[in-house]
């Protein structure tokens, strides 16, 4: 069985703050097997991975898609510094692949409020390296050592709605490999690989609401994908061009 | 709290099978707010949604195709009929718009055995009826109105791997729509709309075995997305080529 509870009462993330110290204050019991999962921009405030948008200066790229897209220029400079590059811009969405090679809306980029100004949130630049960190950490003030993953909300091909999945992971698989296995008749399944890090995400996803400000949740059950290594990192379920047969 | 707990024990499923019968007889203990989620094979094999390959007559595109890409001609005849159109045709894959408009590889169709001959399981012509349906029969056995989820493994652009998502549903909102609501500090989300049909899919993935024969899978706690009207179904989950950024 699986189940994903969310962790209240985090408080507001401010940064430096020590996350894994956080969590275990909120009451996260962690077991070995568990997967801590944290939506990025706790991670991304935590990390510092903000900017003001009254101290980017936009330039003439930015300023033209701006127009083009009626965003803010300063916005849009954000985007595009965390932009490896720019896939489609279009009814005021820029579809971005990011530095890191995510394919997303806005690069990751989320707005937020403090006080007298506007603060762009953007993906931490280095969401395996934070897993890992923050794996450490919990290992550390814990004595156990669970997964940890790094969820964001992103749109998709095809199909309608955004689904959380992850951008950073370690002590996981993030994608279980069933080829050349046997199905419960004995054949052997074809092209059987499952990206258990994004169904991990996007069961988390399902415990929190969207305006309770709760970025961590604690998935049980899922110990078959959990590792003793940090591993490949969510990095390795970004699918290259020529291996892609569905964009 | 989102748990997620397979059903076992429904074995072998036969043409004509009263699937909520299975189910119940299973021990699953439905409350109102669950969400019962079913691998779309399980339906097909009920609704005789299959194909002997040995009664397949193939046409001259389906022997181009499985000449050009290594496959039984007959196999590619079934995915053929299953699609409105073929979007590509690589490595062996062919990725299809199904009859229903979902885009997937080989139009969703899975080879199985039986004694001396090989049958195609294709999808459910009507997946959210066949959902409907089995809701309906749901309601009759026990006096609880469940949601039930159908679901089949779709890869995905630009990510490697596949993860479950909803081909058919009943009694579910599929997309749960934030636009416009405000978030924990006040401030308007912007273009937040989850699949959350399609997180419920992935979440039930993680509760079963890939070999188990294990087609049915528990959802508690999801009770927000689970309405008393049937709804609109997973069909309005497809997106169409001018809304789709990512494509």
């Amino acid at each position: 069985m699986i189940t994903a509870r969310a962790i209240e009462g985090l408080g507001e993330i401010e940064r430096g703050a020590d996350l894994a110290a956080l969590i275990v204050a909120a009451g996260a019991d962690l077991q070995e097997g568990d997967v801590v999962v944290i939506a990025h921009k706790a991670v991304s405030k935590a990390e510092g991975a903000v900017r003001l948008l009254s101290d980017v200066r936009p330039g003439a790229r930015a300023h033209e898609l701006a127009t083009e897209q009626a965003r803010d220029p300063r916005l849009v400079q954000v985007i595009l510094d965390q932009s490896r590059s720019l896939i489609r811009a279009t009814h005021g969405v820029l579809i971005c692949e990011t530095t890191h090679g995510f394919i997303c809306a806005n690069a990751g980029v989320d707005l937020s409020n403090v006080p007298g100004d506007e603060v762009a949130i953007v993906l931490p630049s280095d969401p395996d390296a934070s897993a890992r960190a923050l794996r450490r950490r919990l290992a550390e003030l814990t004595g156990v050592t669970p997964a940890v993953l790094i969820t964001d909300s992103f749109g998709r091909a095809w199909r309608v709605g955004q689904c959380d999945v992850a951008i950073g992971c370690a002590g996981l698989v993030p994608a279980e490999d069933w080829r050349g296995r046997a199905d419960a008749h004995g054949r052997v399944l074809r092209a059987t690989l499952i990206a258990v890090a994004d169904e991990l995400a996007a069961a988390a996803d399902l415990a929190r609401r969207k305006d309770a400000g709760c970025p961590v949740v604690l998935v049980r059950g899922a110990a078959h994908a959990v590792c003793a290594q940090d591993g490949p990192g969510a990095v390795s379920l970004i699918r290259s061009a020529e291996h892609d047969l569905f964009r």
